[in-house]
């Protein structure tokens, strides 16, 4: 017969048994610390009608959409977690309580240019907080609190939270009379860091027109840098001359006070008043995340506060303020970058029993007994040389082998091995469980990211 | 603004936040134990190219699939697990270690007649085991042995693993010369249950002519019932008359005596000489599961013992074990028959706290001591009115309440609700703490599934 070549799409990330098991114990962080702070798992069709979905979408998103029909259905594949989500609120408004939080853990389609690092299918992990006509400024600051915990959780330490309040830079703008043009100017300014600020002012001047010293009141803003208390201070400067732009510096405030509340460590975030996130959708505060040893890579974990998450399905004004993480993406730079930890257990099982009998019934025992443990164990009843079965435990780093011998079974122990140290027990089954155990909560002990 | 109308297609299951908390729940139960016995998660993408997933399929599947071009690519969503797993061991044959065990929980893509009860969009939960060059008949009777487990976790308690052998199915038809209509016969024989064995008489011998000897023997065979060990002891009756049959006959009895000895009860299976599983895909012992008290809904959990798993995309044998539970149709008939456990919690949170004082430093703090403790727990620091607070509590059915006051910060103690007995506690926060650990202890002790 005639052999087709397997093969996987590019731009389509598919694991290998050890790195799956690295994601599913990132994922697992991510489920337990979104639960802790109160939030509930969704879980909305990967597949929309095209024009419930792309009610709002157009430009670039729209070309990279997975677009199709299936018999009289114009049918989408999601594109991000939120479009759905706000139908989901909208559709079932009556049914939810709010505040409504929830966390999505899901995958989305972008038909983007295939590159290096590039994902057309990848998982994103959000959480949001959805009001009923209001919701409290807290949220704006509980948000990152949880970004914070959940890498802290994962193990990463060098990371930064960056803030910025929309409300600041539109009410910036409107001082300078430069609103029409707050879209042009912010998204000139957000190239800062790649072109440097001479660029940018030529940019702002000769491309959209704005005036010499309006432009260098611009890059006075957005140069004010340093602590916290520095930039905030520096704001204040400011204050009295728009109202829309003293509300986002009092919001600013309250954030950053609530963050630290919240206990999150001042290295952890920083105001910065060059984040802006390019869509219109976010009106208060915004955020960013940068792992600080490759700033390369640019923001992790990004959102913000909107006024209106389903202005397109419903009238009603539902203000929310959500975050989401790239989690295909950053798990892959994780890797290249040598950031997971090599040390945690990766094996599909803990145990791997090696029955020596033909009689099986002694080691189905056994094996029952261990997991009934909480120990994951697999029976090797494969008629393979003992030095193969010793060298699957090995490749697959299993950390136990248990041989069960006629002399084992009759003398009531068990022969167990443990593979790291070469230390080879024959206890009785209730001690070897008891050392399996203690042994596998010492492996299980490191985080799942290095730094 | 005009608006869309927000919809989620039919035949895709999107779930209101109490039930997803269920399915959740039945996720987590399906991992943890496809874990205790070896198995690796695996996750592979829902786009494949169509040469690739289809290198087989034909008939009813090609019709359902959802496929489409993207640029110069043919693609299609995936239909099931097996053939990505296929894929998968041909493409990553040589980093693979065997016997190579896996779970997958993954959305799969059919586009059938939309009716009540049939999905789209739905997860199927699938183990296999797979051998490279043999695999163990061992395995054979552990693959149903998980089943019995994972059920049983989930708290069902009548179900039924029917077990047969398509080696008995395939010997016993070339007994009678029926080799080349033993797939039409089948299939006839599979209606039994539906239109009864005269009227499968009339259909074999009429539309398949086959002697009326020949029927009558088919019907006494398929008519052999009872107890395990009373349908082994007829099947006995038949040895010696072809090897096919006897290699099966005896696969037979080591699957049901492996089967006592992982521990399945004799009332969880039985040997049904009437499964033979649709597919020419199985060689060896095929499985179908049944709720005893639902047999109009089928099997919701099926597989089997094959050959050649990836024969379409490389010449090495691979044979393999597996079994796959229609997870979101066995949540669906859950549902309807009003089988899940409404007494086990639903809620977003452990804990609402409703902050009494404009200051929130001491209710984050407390919110922080109860996540650190493990307790999920949501702030409430909406503006809205006591009442309208603690009818959100009562709506969401989240079990505890804490109100904190300025008389309560300075007493250093915590006011906290039941909600279930309406008892209220002031004391220090460790013993709430206590308490609420407790009492949730309690509540998560029952099975998702009643019966």
């Amino acid at each position: 017969m005639a052999k087709m070549t397997p093969r996987t799409l590019s731009g389509f990330m598919e694991l290998l048994p050890a790195p799956q098991q690295q994601m599913e114990r990132i994922m697992e962080v991510l489920r337990e610390t979104y639960s802790l702070y109160g939030f509930t798992p969704l879980d909305t069709p990967v597949i929309e009608a095209s024009d419930v979905l792309l009610a709002k979408a157009g430009g670039e998103t729209e070309k990279q959409i997975y677009r199709f029909t299936k018999g009289d259905s114009d049918l989408s594949l999601r594109f991000d977690l939120t479009v759905p989500l706000a139908k989901y609120v909208a559709l079932h408004y009556n049914e939810l309580s709010f505040p409504f939080r929830r966390y999505q853990i899901g995958k989305v389609y972008r038909g983007e240019r295939a590159q290096r690092g590039r994902f057309r299918e990848f998982y994103q992990a959000d959480i949001d907080i959805i009001g009923d006509g209001k919701l409290s400024i807290v949220n704006e600051a509980e948000i990152p609190a949880i970004i914070y915990k959940t890498f802290s959780t994962l193990g990463l330490k060098r990371f930064q939270i960056r803030v910025n309040n929309r409300k600041i830079l539109n009410g910036f703008y409107a001082m300078l009379g430069l609103t029409e043009k707050a879209g042009d100017v912010m998204r000139t300014v957000d190239k800062l860091d790649k072109i440097g600020p001479d660029k940018v002012k030529t940019i702002l001047v000769e491309d959209f027109a704005v005036a010499e010293d309006d432009a260098d009141q611009i890059l006075k803003f957005i140069a004010i840098t340093g602590g916290n208390e520095t930039v905030l201070k520096a704001l204040e400067g400011y204050r009295g001359k728009n109202e829309m732009f003293d509300e986002g510096l009092s919001e600013l405030n309250t954030v950053v006070k609530y963050l630290s509340a919240f206990g999150v460590p001042a290295e952890n975030f920083a105001v910065d008043l060059t984040i802006a996130r390019g869509l219109d959708y976010y009106t208060g505060t915004v955020y960013e995340t940068t792992l600080l040893d490759h700033p390369e890579i640019g923001s992790v974990c990004s959102g913000g506060r909107y006024d209106n998450l389903a202005e397109y399905y419903t009238d009603k004004p539902l203000p929310g303020a959500g975050i989401s993480i790239g989690l295909t993406r950053l798990f892959y730079v994780l890797g290249e970058q040598g950031m997971l930890n090599p040390d945690l257990p990766t094996a599909p099982a803990d145990v791997l029993i090696l029955p020596m009998t033909d009689d099986l019934s002694a080691a189905i025992e056994l094996a029952t007994r261990l997991r009934e443990n909480g120990i994951r164990t697999q029976l090797h009843c494969e008629e393979k040389k003992f030095k193969a079965k010793i060298s699957y435990a090995d490749k697959l780093k299993i950390p136990y082998v248990i041989f069960l011998g006629e002399d084992e079974i009759n003398a009531g122990i068990v022969a167990c091995k443990d593979m790291t140290t070469g230390e080879q027990t024959k206890l009785e089954p209730a001690a070897t469980v008891y050392r399996i155990k203690a042994g596998l909560a010492e492996r299980a002990k490191g985080s799942v990211i290095l730094g």
